[in-house]
């Protein structure tokens, strides 16, 4: 992978101070026409070996651009708030909106590859990572984002020379740490290990470009020229949004037979018996977020379910019980501006709640393969790649220790029909039945197909559905609590065997 | 202030029962209309006594109304992102938005409360504090958030016999926590000092409603009422936003001489001399944010200036100066939707750095006495009460370590001129000049009276303004980078003192 970066580039100084006005201007031409057209953003990772001329990159590329669509963060160590989440999440709240350029100078690379070069984690822990990159950069190109990845090289010979020379100016000494020595010490396992992430995660969607960092005006020139083309072929494009990839279309089950239809919805549990469990699961559930292990983990809900399931009401009976300084509860309403300039699933990514905490989303992210796919509001390949998006997101929060619990609430279309017009009686305008409710009714068969893809294709181990059967409210109601409690009592109960291994 | 709150105020189980479910219904109607009319905020804070059932209400409330449109936010020890920056960030941020309910338990008054319990701050330290407060819920109601603060009371012998009431409820045990004990010993200070702060906050605006803790049914339907009473007032209004009180109109000086008149803007400056003590001064700023320090402080930079004025080119003799690491820019444009639905200062808050870094802002708030008052955007009332929100903000900012510089670019209406026709030559479409540009000049007049007044009313000693005489770009942008490293400079020269002064 470095092969072409210990040959010695080099490019005149005549030869850059005669094009460099020019890039520097098409550069922001590119960028104007990007802010203008607001349609996707770019982001530049800037990784690499100490001494390759990273940090003079990040601010050549501010001082060739209008650094006011241009935001760079840096990642040290993670804020308590970055800490108590997943390792993505600091990433998440770093991307820039469409039209945008964020620079991120040192990356999601950065910590697996220096975490595994000195022995903290095992290779097949990177494998895991990387794949977890791999995904993740997918996704992104998929929402049209542009992904630019850097990596500024130098030899062995080369960085020593360099980290030198950089020490004897007292205007550069500071960019020398003792750290920086500390690494070069290990440059061969670096290379070794920076080489196959770097060839693991060199895609189509996402192509590592390696640029040797020993001369200035070639390292300049390379990385401007790049970052001009890609976002020149975009804007060029006649369409600029990505062309989805062919999909094959999903069928129903040729028999007719679906999950949902497997259903007994009318499962009854009587008023006495109800109050009695719920009394029960309540104080259970309580006493289960005052454990003094709860604080390791935090759980988040989603609530799925037909038009008048009975989701508010569930959700109330959890909160009942919890401490109100614990929990909180999103309602999934159409994307705010700020979230619609961003990745799909970003609106959900910044609710992810904190250690000890429970987050309850009302409706979720599975919008995607219910709502958007039966009306059209995305394309087929959009809805169909999130299945496994939505899979790679919810795994990185069950890493975390985060408990998912997702709930589908299934009632008959007669019970429905019944609930509307009851509904239709009461005075409160906020039962109100809009036009849009029994507009969903006509979908009825269509959203039964994806509800089935749905729970076929997002229910794991780390994540699984539940099916309530919620024709009696008093029966789902009972069902959820339980799920909730026994899904947290099991993670909880996992910690401990954990613990016992160890001191074994 | 605690008189009434000490008469043993109850309420028959039996009219509670009868009044309870009227009140949840009313208040669930209050909560729909307030979200569907998206026009203000309310915010509830919880403070009190331990024992005096704050920690009950807050969970009532959820039960009672609507959790979807709630959000409840409890503080204990700040994050360390929120710890880097003023007192009040962490509460600026749980703001609410429009149509919303937050309810802050424990809040702005809990620290400054405690901390004078605590002895940790003198008296006059807390009045300070106190002042603050009154200011920024003076602003907060301007805004049209609805301020609603309970203050749930026991007396000495109540509080106690409740906590061991508590206490030996194995179900309400973990209620009480050796804190509170502890706290109960210093209960008549804690009283004292607490009745001091609720009297000097209690404003008109927004009032203490003191609420007898000890018996539940009383205390409950006295808070829901009052947040029932409240909301119901506002959207009854026939006009919902707060009416603006009378102002005072600004006549300028009747000799028309204002402080822009008195610039000599025509200061010459030859490209060598430039080119020279630019470079001095890029190599003193880059100094000055390394040194050890500059990690206690911050800085933000504001840029105001009249159109072409140089601004941006002024910016990024900064930033060449700055690792990208360390410094961003926010272009300030209009505010997106997520932004509306907050207090006018939401937007800038949000961007508040933390330390060791530099934001600068391409506009800034001060749009709010410049463009919205001449153009008319918010009302006289709005922009005159401006100015002392400010200087409230930027005190914050200040007592918080932040750097604080603030610009105006002067150019003459003839330079003006010159400069939008040499622009509308160039063909960069990120050049052109717009009709508003034009029409901007049209308002020359009323722009150099908005920026006098600007000027004499937030010039403080810890934000004062630079006028900066720009119509020879050379000298305006050794003048900017000449004062900005001043300011720094001046800043961590106080902060050796302070330390010289301590070890004395």
């Amino acid at each position: 992978m470095f092969e072409s970066a210990e040959i010695g580039h080099k490019i005149d100084k005549a030869v850059y101070k005669s094009e460099e006005p020019a890039l520097r201007e098409a550069l922001l031409d590119a960028q104007f026409e990007m802010k203008e057209r607001g349609e996707f953003p770019v982001v530049i990772l800037i990784n690499g070996v100490d001494g390759a001329g990273k940090g003079e990159t990040v601010n050549l590329l501010n001082e060739w651009m209008d650094p006011r669509l241009i935001s760079t963060h840096a990642f040290g160590v993670p804020s308590d708030e970055e800490s108590e989440r997943p390792r993505m999440w600091r990433y998440w709240r770093a991307l820039p909106p469409k039209g945008h350029i964020g620079i991120l100078f040192g990356s999601w690379y950065t910590e697996p590859i220096v975490r595994r070069v000195s022995g903290e984690i095992k290779a097949s822990q990177l494998d895991q990572q990387i794949e977890d990159i791999v995904h993740f950069e997918k996704m992104l190109a998929h929402e049209g984002v542009i992904v630019l990845k850097f990596w500024f090289h130098l030899s062995k010979n080369k960085q020593e020379k360099r980290l030198k020379q950089l020490e004897k100016d007292p205007k550069t000494r500071w960019r020398v740490s003792d750290q920086d020595w500390e690494n070069f010490k290990h440059y061969d396992r670096f290379r070794e290990i920076s080489e196959h992430v770097l060839l693991e995660t060199s895609t189509g969607e996402a192509p590592w470009i390696v640029v040797e960092g020993e001369d200035s005006y070639y390292r300049s020139l390379t990385v401007g020229k790049q970052i001009l083309t890609d976002i020149r072929a975009r804007l060029d494009r006649d369409k600029p949004s990505v062309t989805p990839p062919d999909v094959a279309p999903l069928l129903p089950p040729i028999d007719n037979l679906q999950i949902l239809d497997t259903l007994k919805l009318d499962q009854e549990l009587s008023k006495g018996d109800y109050e009695e469990q719920l009394e029960a699961l309540q104080g259970r559930l309580n006493l289960l977020t005052r454990h003094p292990d709860f604080c390791k983990h935090s759980v988040i809900a989603v609530f799925e379910g037909n038009d008048a399931a009975g989701k508010g009401g569930s959700i109330r009976r959890i909160t009942a019980a919890v401490d109100a300084r614990h929990y909180s509860i999103i309602p999934v309403a159409a994307p705010t501006e700020e979230e619609r300039a961003q990745p799909y699933l970003w609106r959900f990514w910044r609710h992810v709640p904190r250690k000890g905490r429970i987050t309850i989303f009302d409706r979720s992210w599975y919008g995607r393969v219910l709502v958007e796919r039966v009306e059209g509001f995305c394309s087929e390949a959009d809805w169909m790649r999130a299945y496994s998006e939505i899979n790679d997101f919810e795994e990185q929060l069950s890493e975390n220790g985060v408990i998912m619990v997702k709930f589908w609430l299934a009632i008959s279309s007669e019970e429905q029909l019944k609930r509307f017009k009851e509904r239709e009686q009461v005075g409160f305008k906020r039962f109100k039945i809009t036009d849009e409710d029994w507009r969903n009714r006509d979908k009825w068969g269509q959203y039964v197909h994806a509800v089935s893809d749905m729970v076929d294709r997002t229910s794991t181990a780390v994540s699984p559905w539940t099916l309530v059967e919620a024709n009696n409210k008093y029966f789902a109601r009972i069902k959820i609590m339980k799920t909730l409690c026994d899904a947290i009592e099991a993670r909880l109960g996992k910690d401990r065997e954990k613990e016992k291994d160890k001191k074994k």
